[in-house]
């Protein structure tokens, strides 16, 4: 490679180093006057003219690095990659419409595995309202899924990730860390399965969506039965549409929006970048589950690590003026902290009044 | 596997047969009032309103079956991706609007590699006057793309593989078979550098787009540097984006339309179940390139099975009723065939008058 200057690594400029580079070589390429939200938000955002505007969004999902189907069943695999996509959309305050598939399938992988899969993606479009409109099917050596969402909103309803202003407050559907709770279980179920030296059972076979580890009684300290929510939420989280619906009908307008695939943390530096404003999370606001504490506790784990730096909750991470959540029900969100001035950068209240400064790290893929 | 009755390999039923029976499962799901053009035809077709029709379309490209990085540069490998998704939208006889690009990234890819790659994404968009919306980045252990791309047209001018009749003849655009040449021509390229116990050099250090086979003189009976037509038409095809917007100043309107990216029996195997008419293609009439047919001899092949099963020509191919034709300037397109009544099939003629049976064998993913 002598007339190649450099070889730089990818995990040395990480994932959004190496967007941004990406963006840069794109240049006008990313740039158009229809396309209103630039690279940079959940979905990207076009006009389609009459005050309506299109959303558009696409996820990759990498066996291996995604998901692991030893233990995800591939009907679940199937809801969970279009509703990751569909949380995207939501992100954006609109509702999907069309959603294409591509899809590179293994030789392990039989007509009854795809079939299993385009189930779980049936089922996501049914539940979400969208529609598959088409796709691509090519062999891999490894499953990869490959999903792009279409989505639409009033143009005026569009809220994107640079809006929220200092005062204002920060607030999240649902409760945090339960997928990453899942996650562990079902990683240590699969530890103690090979421990006991039965083979895992096939993800493939599994068919109707519940974990699919069976513990041999004397090899399972855990048993992931007492867990079914952290479960659920990992192997087939909810996109929060209902929660899209809700404010549309009751006239709620966040100022900011994003949802939570990499942590609060993450999602949270997010927001200061492309708000230019501070904030601070409050953790003894941060909502968990009563089953995310126990499955915590019984893997020797915080679930506050969980929600602040674990992936894949799709909840909405919103932004708005205390005022403005009056027209909301009590418990469709709860407040985890304050948008404040940028300088004081994005923090972490603890209980005790301590405030640390809190890092961005969400889930790697490099 | 217990509880699974059937294991069936994807091989079993082939790429089309597993994709119809994902449509069964998809159901419901895959129908919607907006969709104007079900799941089959180059992209889907839904209403915008107001007379116009969007178009999507997904394409998946996977290192090892679409694409060899010991030959396909990075910048060109980029180009193609883009450039095939543009083509189907063209084969709606629509224009792209928007892509967006997945794309799962192996470690022994570096920045300067996928920067290469996005640099072929970024002058394939430019060409083809569309803009990168968005996408999403992977670890993978294989290169893997996947590009969707939206386009527009007045919902009058979409045209769909559905619409041919018996009686008017079939053209296709540029010619035919160059794009299996120059795949040819570059695994040759390639047998004859490791024969000579050279390393390939590294495609992702080229940048070019030129090929980057150097073969020792002495381990060279082919020299690639005489068939520069072929080479680039596999590594960097061409969309005909051209004759969609020649078609719309001359007022050309075909009456059914698909893009050549499997050979043209499969397509005209794909028009006569759609349209619901017999095809005869002409053997003697399919226009070959000067160049693929001197590959075809340094090669020993045949130029004719390149153009009848040979892939990724990308050219489009249509049907009118011969006095439509009149509009269009004599050299941007060829009449290769009739289109016939249903019973008789899909054939080929030969140049001694001598009809056979033409299969469908396209390229096989699978």
């Amino acid at each position: 490679m002598s007339d190649s200057p450099v070889f730089t690594p990818v995990s040395e400029v990480g994932e959004f180093g190496l967007i941004a580079r990406l963006q840069e070589v794109l240049g006008d390429a990313a740039r158009s006057e229809s396309l209103t939200t630039p690279i940079g938000d959940d979905a990207a955002v076009s006009d389609l003219g009459g005050g309506r505007s299109q959303v558009i969004t696409t996820d990759l999902f990498v066996e291996g690095v995604h998901f692991d189907r030893t233990f995800a069943p591939l009907r679940a695999l199937g809801w969970k990659c279009v509703a990751a996509s569909v949380s995207d959309v939501c992100a954006m305050n609109a509702t999907p419409t069309l959603v294409t598939v591509a899809l590179g399938l293994p030789n392990n992988l039989s007509v009854e595995g795809a079939e299993a899969l385009y189930t779980g993606i049936a089922q996501a479009c049914e539940r979400y309202g969208c529609t598959v409109a088409g796709g691509d099917i090519s062999a891999s050596a490894r499953l990869v899924v490959s999903v792009t969402v279409l989505g639409e909103a009033e143009t005026e309803r569009i809220v994107t990730r640079a809006g929220a202003a200092p005062g204002e407050v920060l607030c999240v559907t649902g409760d945090l860390g339960a997928s990453a709770a899942g996650l562990e279980l079902l990683l240590r179920g699969k530890e103690q399965t090979l421990a006991s030296g039965a083979p895992p059972e096939a993800a493939e076979t599994s068919g109707d969506g519940s974990p699919t580890i069976s513990l041999t009684p004397d090899a399972a300290p855990i048993d992931l039965g007492q867990f079914p929510t952290p479960l659920e939420r990992h192997l087939m989280p909810q996109a929060r549409l209902d929660r899209v619906r809700l404010w549309r009908e009751v006239g709620f307008q966040p100022t900011s929006l994003i949802d939570v695939s990499d942590g609060v943390a993450s999602e949270a530096h997010h927001l200061s970048i492309q708000s230019t404003v501070g904030v601070v999370v409050e953790a003894g606001l941060l909502p968990v589950h009563i089953q995310t504490m126990q499955a915590a506790e019984a893997l020797a784990k915080r679930a506050e690590t969980w929600a602040l730096y674990g992936g894949e909750d799709y909840e909405l991470m919103f932004t708005a003026p205390q005022e403005a959540l009056e027209v909301l029900p009590k418990d469709s969100y709860a407040v985890v902290g304050n948008i404040v001035e940028p300088e004081e950068g994005v923090a972490l209240r603890m209980p005790d009044g301590t405030v640390i400064p809190m890092e961005a790290d969400g889930f790697k893929h490099f």
